[in-house]
């Protein structure tokens, strides 16, 4: 739907819409000052990003290549601020106006990063050592980009999957959140194309047909992928997240239920997170649909998947999710049903609709994960300890390989040090071994070309 | 994105949503009475047309095979009225409980069968032998259809173009739509699939990307194609006319604006029919835009279309259209500009903007054109006459046409009697014989199988 | 509230709206026409009464002697209609630009107007002759002014009783409103100032406290009275009934209960029209909630009221209303409880909630009573009938008693023919006597001056 | 329109609406830890007066002496907080359920004090030393009350004046507020009755009038003073600030215009800030219409206002304000036509319209005055300084007046150590005597009672 992408620019002013447009004359000057400091070239990537939403390109460098001459200033003005762009991608413009969609999405990404910098890094408020900490930063990121909203009935599915994916797994996406719209469902996802655009695009035409009209389409990204996985335009809600750890959190304690579709190792890295949480004992007896899906022609890789969970993380994960091939209507139905038990437990304890402050999240899960040669060589990967903290780790192995993929900074440790060793048992080894190599072989590991691991597994 | 059709049924008795809430017991009663007896058969196929929308066929019949046993009721309350559904389409329900946009068309049926059965025909209230009495009938159908709305700027596309085309030529009415909802305006179409269907998706996407909410996608059909083409989910609001020709009237009264997509006889019918209006000398003044556009592989159709206008019409008539061949944002950007000419000129002529009382519509254009086998003999296809003149009876073959090609009524006189033989100057003629094998060459005159002529032109 | 009135006049045009905005040209015509020609007069003293709003007295020729120069016409324009003001009493507008409210209500008055003129008594499309036929006049004139709204719960409490009124007969309307408001009640009344108007001030009070935003402040008037009881500014949905009887039927068909406050004849036949309708054998079970109420001073009113009612209509009758003293909170409590009754049994009897069309009204309450000498001499006020026509016929006696003291026509014809002569039982005219002394005596029968009765009753 | 005041008593327990309904779990436990500790004292005055609003006395002992077993506690839920009310006024319930509007009104209470408490004091956020740290302490709390809001055309009138004034005077408020009303403007006043209440009634019904749905009755008050003027139940924003110099800078920030009509001590307090402030230098060239405005009755009290604002502090000080005297339309005229002015200078300095950045204000107008009788009789009421200085002190011997009358702290103090002693020029202290011997003649310094005065002027 997306028109063809030119060099065309553009230069413009854009007023605030949705957020920032009741600031103190501190605030503009804060955020004047930061956006021309440290924080300019994340926030430039991070806008670019936004600009060039829908062009279809997974490296992160290429529109920073194509649009050299772009900038974007914070401009101080005593009512407010404004944003001005120099040399913007002409393709977020009709003729000569900013679309609104995309004006909205700019202020998001100001309005995050402003607020990282300032209030949960530099302000002292937040105890970023503990996981109370921690979360608590999740929480007001969310609450200060307005996603967390009192009276609402619980509806938000929190799909995931990868963002290259065959044509019709697409489509499978896309009749899945269809038949989620149909039944009043709200989505979230990571932003980007594949898996993270099809439900929404199905929901919003499901949405329409059932006549409903406050619908929320929540993008959730961080500034390491927001590059490769541009937010999709139907994306009204866009938070981004300070790290991996952070999106992760965010995913969980907003979404009411999480849908998986087929992905590669980002995916994978999602699925362990996800479990490693459910398995502790804590989490028990909480509510938290889960299902797994896809096309027939998929089949095969979340038996691949559900293999490599009962092997490593114990039969009973399989009791934590439910898999279902090539049945849209039956995933929504279970999705709904899962969400009314949610609601009854949130009832039964007294527990906001808006967040899941009741799921025990630990350190191990919440703590940014800098994936060095030492650290991934580090990770203990063997079965002597509990399922959750395994499942941790196993996490940071595929958080690490992802990097190694299509990260900046992870790219060039890479070229520079060789691929990442990681040990472990060897059963849990082969095991990785074996679903790594699947990954490869049905190209989930990369869009194009040919696929050079970034890791070795030492058994 | 429909679900599969399936054989499975639903009871159900639907509440009336937008209409139909307010009535008198007379009107309960009269409403009952038309249902139960003579209206019964035509309320119930295009009941069935709106509730199995999705599905791909243009056999008129088809729905009615698959659905034997399907009925539907008025159901007499004394707080109003009730539709009770049996064995209807189990695809229009969602775990039992119908889509609300598909409620909303079944009462939409309702209320204008109703209403033409009862105001319009019966009561006397408007004379259907004058110009200005017709014209009357079809304001009053839009606005009890509460089409009609006071305080909305002009914007309002009309898109004709055929309900089976090719791929690339639907793709590129999904971007043409989208360039025009980036721009604020609204789709109406007459329903069913391929050009009638791609511009509203297109709209709707641009519409959420812009921000817009308050979306018209207004579909205008008839009893006798609605059952070949199903109004597609996105319509918000299904106007069902009681005759092409009222049909018609209502696109070029309600339209600020055209665009022409490629198409078959149909589409071919509704060019001459504005062409044939836009020709008359009291319009000569009057702004209306009008694009014919496709993707580069229907260049070749559109020349033959102006070809053959320029030769039937003269070359004056050129000066109506423009032809913009793949490019979609120029298209748009015509149509505003166009549209603000509209509007203008209804300011300086204290003109309604929801209604063009301006535009002369003669009685050619109005009486109902039963295509029998002398009438379409008798049409004067000679150039000793007006050009407006010769586009009614130009209209009128291709109507003929239409109806032999896909209308029960119209199949059925052609199987007992033969090709419809029409006849013309012979340049016209030849014109005119080689516009239609063109149409079958190009594959535009049926769905499917082989196509055997209903026509034969005399020269 | 309001400004002091003074002689200024404006000059000015005036848009449509809510209501006549979309206008078939042969509408335009009509309305141009009928409010030009015979309609005209009519169209301009309650246009006037609409513009003085808020000024008191009850002389209805006031003012027109006030603003002799005013005059109004509809405009025809192609687009619509405008109303055109001439010298129109400069109180009703701010700076030049006439009040919302104000315009809203002369657009009520216009549409009105024409309806029943075009519509109700010219299209032939009712039958005036029968209880049904005038039934549905009703309900098109409320359905045309919009007054009947789908999807509302059962709330709306008419509340009769005088225009002229002590202080704190006044107050405790208001008290009654504030308390009716509080717990989410609409009102309705008949215009004017007095217990028109008290309920709704205190209403909104109540409303604004309560934060509830879609309030219905509906007034019912007829062309005969609002000269003398203008529409009081509060009034958000005018509507003007063809005559008195019409009137006192949207008032018991729209209503979900009545609250009766103090007044004098005029109030005496409200109460009269709608016991004589309870006590219609077919309206037995129906409920009905009825309240008689004031502060203490008039506890001795709804005394002689109560007397009077049991002696003429038997002791039964005394079931159907309750009495209040004093006591707000209490009478808004009994209302809402018995509202919620009237929602109960229209759910089990699957009857609107917009219009009561259950209630039996006979053709003796509907017909148009004009009270001539002779008619009034007619009356059967005697006990050898049952109840409810007996109640018919002293309805029409104080009809006659309002006219003989407030309007044009009926003063006219006293000042010609002397007093209107009542005969009927000794009995119960020594009751009527004493209750119609008892208004004189506490000056319920006209605001200012000496009382000369219009009457004489005859044993 | 209040209901009579009884001593019934109502336990419950309240939803949060409007705000306080996004915590996390942090905050929860620190409003309630709050609320149950040192602040528990303040939150139950400030709630009381909340509850028994419509209520008159102005002692503000009272209440708690009516309901002196009255408690109110936050009580903390894992999905949030509920306010827990014991023996709370049953004036505030309607059946058994609070009116929403007190509702709003309560958690109004506890969020303003909280934030004070929490965020303004503790959190080390604000350097409560400087002007700046000052004006965005202020900034900060009405942010937080979401007062602010973008996008909002400036229209807000703050209206000041006596709570306790002649009901000629009351009745003026109303109609200068139905002007205000009448022309699109909003109010802002000080919560509490007499010319508190009056302007926002009057714009109540105009706003009716026009039809007007979003209307803002704001009112701001500080906890010394709530007790002595309980909000009125018009008013839909509350704010309560720390104290009085937080109070008025709001009012100036807020407003985008002044009235002041009669009042006392408090009203002169308001008359000196301001004008203190507008007399600075720096605002010189800033539009802020402002208008002195009463019935005929009150002409000679503005002349001695008048006379000892140009004898203390300059001719040139009457070129800031306007007298106009029994002339509502006039008035609302003048502030229609100063707000536009505002508004320009807005735009050209691009300058907020919800936040008056560019007026500067003083420290010695910020700064919190504590009136022991050692400051009363340091303040520096001489000639020899510049005249917006001299404002200072007269604004804060007014201040300590106050204070001593109605206070409960200052009212200690009078009792303790007699009357407060003012020193300085003596022609400033004669024309400060004549002021304040005027007010105690027109009975404006108390309620009730003879007038005792709590301060002795030396010459």
């Amino acid at each position: 739907m997306n028109r063809a992408d030119t060099l065309d620019t553009v230069n413009a002013r854009i007023s605030p819409r949705g957020g920032l447009d009741i600031l103190s004359r501190d605030e503009v000057a804060r955020l004047r000052d930061a956006s021309a400091g440290g924080l300019h070239d994340l926030l430039r990537r991070c806008a670019l990003a936004v600009l060039t939403s829908g062009s279809q390109s997974d490296d992160p460098r290429a529109a920073l290549e194509r649009y050299p001459d772009f900038d974007i200033q914070v401009l101080q003005q005593d009512r407010g601020i404004k944003l001005e762009l120099r040399n913007a991608p002409a393709v977020a413009f009709v003729d000569g106006e900013i679309i609104r969609g995309v004006a909205e999405q700019l202020f998001s990404v100001v309005r995050d990063i402003a607020y990282t910098a300032i209030e949960v890094k530099c302000s002292g408020k937040f105890d970023l050592e503990s996981s109370e900490g921690l979360t608590n930063a999740v929480f007001e990121i969310l609450r200060n980009a307005r996603v967390l909203r009192p009276n609402l009935e619980p509806n938000l599915i929190v799909c995931w999957g990868g963002h290259s994916i065959a044509r019709d797994e697409y489509d499978y996406t896309k009749l899945v959140g269809y038949e989620l719209g149909l039944r009043g469902l709200d989505i979230c996802t990571g932003c980007g194309p594949g898996a993270m655009k099809g439900p929404m695009k199905g929901a919003t035409i499901a949405h329409a047909k059932q006549r409903r009209f406050e619908n929320r389409y929540i993008g959730i990204t961080e500034p390491g992928i927001i590059a490769a996985e541009s937010p999709n335009p139907i994306v009204n809600q866009l938070v981004i997240m300070p790290d991996i750890e952070k999106r992760l959190e965010a995913f969980v304690r907003l979404g009411h239920g999480i849908i998986v579709f087929p992905g590669g190792v980002g995916t994978a890295e999602e699925i362990l997170y996800l479990l490693g949480i459910l398995l502790h004992p804590d989490n028990a007896g909480l509510p938290f649909p889960l299902v797994f899906t896809g096309p027939k022609s998929s089949a095969a890789y979340f038996e691949q998947i559900d293999q490599f969970l009962r092997l490593t993380l114990g039969e009973d994960v399989a009791k934590r999710y439910q898999i279902i091939v090539d049945d849209p209507a039956t995933v929504a139905r279970r999705m709904r049903a899962g969400v009314d038990k949610v609601r009854e437990h949130r009832l039964d304890n007294k527990d906001a609709f808006f967040f899941n402050w009741s799921l025990k999240v630990r350190e191990e899960f919440q703590r940014p994960f800098d994936p060095t040669h030492e650290a991934m060589a580090g990770l203990n990967l063997h079965r002597d300890q509990p399922a959750h903290l395994l499942a941790a780790d196993l996490r940071r192995a595929f958080s690490g390989i992802v990097a190694g993929n299509v990260k900046e900074e992870g790219m060039r440790r890479i070229e520079a040090g060789g691929p990442f060793e990681i040990h472990g048992d060897p059963e849990i080894m082969r095991a990785l071994d074996k679903l790594l190599r699947a990954f490869v072989e049905q190209r989930r590991m990369k869009i194009s070309g040919e696929y050079r691991p970034c890791y070795r597994v030492m058994a």
